[in-house]
């Protein structure tokens, strides 16, 4: 199955804010999308865990990303509303995001990601946050 | 009335992540602050609106500094979850956020957030984001 | 200003569900409807309090009718999704209603309303719920 | 593993409200609990789809009997908030809801559910409604 692989590629690079927080693309297929983060002194909150707003960036992104997956050529998605759950303090330092598409209706798309927190790549896996959206489909470039 | 204002003080300026966004505390009363914020570049989205990611920033520690007045001494809060809906494409470049608690109990408060632009001070309002959390209560420092 | 009275009115009365509820349209205005609603035995749960899914039902419908004032004739509208969060155990026995329009866009409306309980008319006021809504417009008969 | 199999049962079956829709537990381990429907006139909305409120009943119930699961006997949870994305219209007229615990904190449990409906049992699922739900641990009879 193909995808929108440009319209992807191009969420996780066009955005200056993002692009800094250090959130890479690992892997992408129709309707599902992962990104990784390695933990940096800036991103972080008092406690010295993950900053909420930079978990909300990585979730928002997957998700929108994975959503992207699945529009037609000439289309981009915009986020209209998402509801995150933080489950557990965000120890990492490898942060590790699972979006993925529940449902792509004609105009709107509901997606979901996890958070996840590693020790080190291969290590177990906590779920740290939770997050389910909705994405407005729009013309690219409106 | 009194209130924690040490506690909302230290919301705004330990973090980081959120004193390089730029976000400022402009109001404080028992149950209520407000913020500002001005449009820079690095915290642009792709179309030159404020990105999502600062808005959620923005709303989330205003309304978690206006849940922090309602605490009492030795502690503190944080945030269990929230949703925000993106009703507007973020123009400003003036930034205003009002959150307010809706209701606080013994361990659990509850917030809502308004995120507003405006072309400069004074000029007329436009709602960009409706932000609604959920705070647990904490003892300080844990 | 006018507005599509007919179809709130149909909102508060097509659904066999909602009308045996008992939940009544006491005000509506461009933008804005009331409901009212009296406690009766078969909607508490265990604890005698209004069950959270007639809250629910309640808000829903409200800012269902909220956002039906502001479209246009043909048109009609259906609910993508909503929070809801209970801020205190929902004692009346009388609760009110206030749902309201934060944004309509051409495709979208975003609500907001509150759920309060009274010992009685003109008794003070407590908010019980809050919730935050978005409506999708759709073709009236689809 | 043991669970408090006995409060679950008493999720479903105390409240009036919930026990008159027809929603009948079917399953249930440590975090995780289902529920079953069948369509009946008077549960739907005026598309002949069962009502938003009747699925937002079941997905708050069954996630909250999977949060009941992992709660100590004499401890009992209520709902603090929840969101719900309606995916689809609901076709059943079958239903199914698959709630499960996210996260068990000490006074907080995270829960999500989906809703699906089938043509019959066997036929393949469609996901209806997505939930996501904090729940709180209270004393039991409090």
């Amino acid at each position: 199955m193909t995808f929108n692989r440009e319209l992807v590629t191009e969420i996780f690079e066009r955005a200056a804010f993002i692009r800094n927080l250090g959130i890479v693309l690992t892997c992408c297929e129709a309707g599902i999308c992962d990104s990784e983060l390695h933990m940096q002194t800036p991103l972080q909150q008092q406690h010295g865990f993950l900053h909420a707003a930079v978990i909300t960036a990585m979730a928002d992104h997957t998700a929108g990303a994975a959503g992207a997956t699945l529009v037609q050529s000439g289309q981009d998605v915009i986020t209209v509303e998402f509801k995150v759950s933080f489950l557990r303090p965000a120890v990492g330092p490898l942060f590790e995001c699972h979006g993925r598409v529940l449902r792509a209706g004609k105009d709107l798309i509901f997606t979901e990601a996890d958070v996840v927190g590693r020790a080190q790549r291969e290590a177990p896996a906590k779920v740290l946050a939770k997050f389910c959206g909705t994405l407005k489909i729009i013309p690219h470039g409106s």
